[in-house]
């Protein structure tokens, strides 16, 4: 991490503005949001170098040039646009905000999931409670409420929650495959995406699913329909309830993107509780986004903001850790790092821990 | 002004960074606030180059080591703090947030009167009305709503709105009183602040505010207070009702901040219906920020983004207009720009009217 260990070289002016973009960013945000939605970006992007003057626009859009007005003049401030004369042509922030997927996507993520919460943040900071999940219902957690979200939310968690491991799975694959996992278990399973992924890749492994029932009966259609049904296993279990039991014995163990949904006792209690049902030749993998980790500020910019939807949306208590964090846990329940791969996927790190002797 | 007419020099990876700080906007803008608020800034600031660490900074403030670890470790990505080891020190933007009034201002008011209804923005923008004010109650513009918000938003709204002309008034005054004005009618003169700064610049001009009459109330007292109930008078109307009679005559008109309160149509209305009640010696001062008219694109960035205030909350058809479409609208009521003058206060413009012959 060369980042974040120096003052930023700013001028004075330049750092003044940057306080009032953020005192702003509500409002670029929604600036931004709404050029997407109605598709102003889009139409002004096909367009190319000559642009789009509002009167014209305004003939084919649903909005009028008052609206238009205010939007593009203040995507002129963002970045997103410039005046050829009279007529307004895509720049390159808006280029990205349009044609960049993971953009759109944590857009809409902070849009539909946790835009109205975020309001509530002071008092999540305080209660240690996902405080602005009261905006969806009465929940302790977002885990259950998952399947209960409005349909805009669920399709916005969904699609963040998979594009990140869309891009890692394929790389984290082979490196895990070249340990020979027989029987995985995969704790926090969810929907069964890496245990289906783990079956098309290897013909013989087995997986077992460890989660709650009702993210299990998900998972369990899905296995059927890619007919792995017979390969692919549920354990269904609340894996905070101490006294509840552990797969034992399998040879591999898997976590990914889950151990960030956890607060720091929580995961030492994960870890103590895997490491007993590890035998000394297990292997547990850990696949997750540290913030000391990522390959650019811009990178970790997005997954220190990413913390503060599980303060204010998902558990209160959890966060995207920094790596030392985690390993200290790791040190603490009995386990040590063999290997550690860093920039897998989109800035994520693969662990393979074993047992301490 | 010089900016927003070619694209901005800024290369690939710095623009889909820029659009990630825009699709995480509201996260970043609530991690300021909170960082204020619980004074973890402040704390940060009077530690100096040497900083302070999370257990440090546990040790007296309300939050948790887990609550400002997620925090200050956006404000890391942020700009406002940097590591010196694992001390956090305050880093410039960080500064300017913690001791420019003008950012501070700007962000409580995004925070207390705009941040919930934005969410409302595309509905604002298809409907012409400012359906974000839905969150304070059942009103069709914010003006009649401003003596009943909650306490917070009401001081915000009101820091914001002064701060402003606060900052206008004593350089605009003595170009006022240089063309000798004897009766000056302040149109939408709200509370009296401007009435209040002639009287104590000139000891003989007398004021009439046009107004609601709740508003004039209040301005009343403030004259009376101030001991200048002799001078300062009330004229009750809406401004909006064409049928009601404007103060005719007087050798001085005046508007400030005043004008992008409405949509052109009712601009257009309001300056004809002044240009009739004017003499052929009548001068008219319009007192506004234009977005085209500041001094940097800093400036025009917070301009253009208070128009969406106007929209999603206030009454959801004005704006910070672009000089070029008020000075045509001056026009077509009858009016033309004797003097011209830029850059006084925060970026505001003094128009000096009169009628054409």
């Amino acid at each position: 991490m060369s980042f974040y260990h120096t003052p930023k070289a700013l001028s004075a002016f330049d750092a003044k503005f940057e306080a009032q973009k953020i005192a702003f960013g509500p409002i670029s945000f929604q600036v931004a949001h709404c050029l997407l939605k109605f598709e102003v970006l889009a139409t002004i992007d096909q367009a190319g170098e000559q642009g789009l003057s509002i009167a014209q626009l305004a003939q084919t859009n649903v909005l009028n040039e008052y609206a238009l007005g205010v939007l593009l003049d203040m995507g002129l401030s963002m970045g997103l646009v410039w005046l050829n004369g009279d007529a307004y042509v895509l720049d390159k922030t808006g280029y990205f905000l349009l044609h960049d997927d993971m953009a759109a996507i944590n857009l809409n993520f902070v849009q539909d999931v946790c835009y109205q919460g975020l309001f509530q943040l002071d008092k999540a900071l305080v209660a240690g409670k996902p405080s602005g999940l009261a905006v969806f219902g009465d929940w302790q957690t977002i885990y259950p409420a998952l399947k209960d979200l409005p349909a805009e939310a669920k399709a916005s968690w969904f699609a963040f929650d998979h594009y990140y491991s869309d891009h890692a799975f394929p790389q984290i694959l082979p490196l895990v495959f070249a340990h020979s996992p027989k029987h995985l278990v995969d704790i926090g399973g969810n929907t069964g995406k890496w245990a289906l992924s783990c079956c098309e890749f290897n013909p013989e492994v087995e997986v077992t699913l460890m989660d709650f029932p009702g993210q299990l009966a998900v998972a369990k259609d899905n296995a059927t329909k890619h007919g792995f049904a017979e390969r692919i296993h549920t354990f269904a279990t609340d894996l905070l309830d101490e006294s509840r039991p552990f797969v034992e014995g399998a040879d591999t163990y898997w976590m990914s993107q889950f151990l960030d949904c956890f607060s720091q006792e929580q995961i030492l209690s994960i870890l103590q509780r895997t490491a007993q049902a590890m035998t000394p030749n297990s292997q547990l993998f850990i696949v997750e986004t540290f913030w000391d980790r990522q390959p650019s500020a811009a990178s970790a910019y997005c997954v220190n903001a990413t913390s503060l939807y599980f303060t204010a949306m998902a558990n209160g208590n959890s966060r995207m850790y920094h790596s030392k964090d985690l390993i200290k846990l790791l040190h603490q329940a009995g386990l040590y790092v063999d290997e550690d791969t860093d920039n897998l996927g989109l800035g994520h790190t693969l662990l393979r821990c074993k047992r301490k002797p």
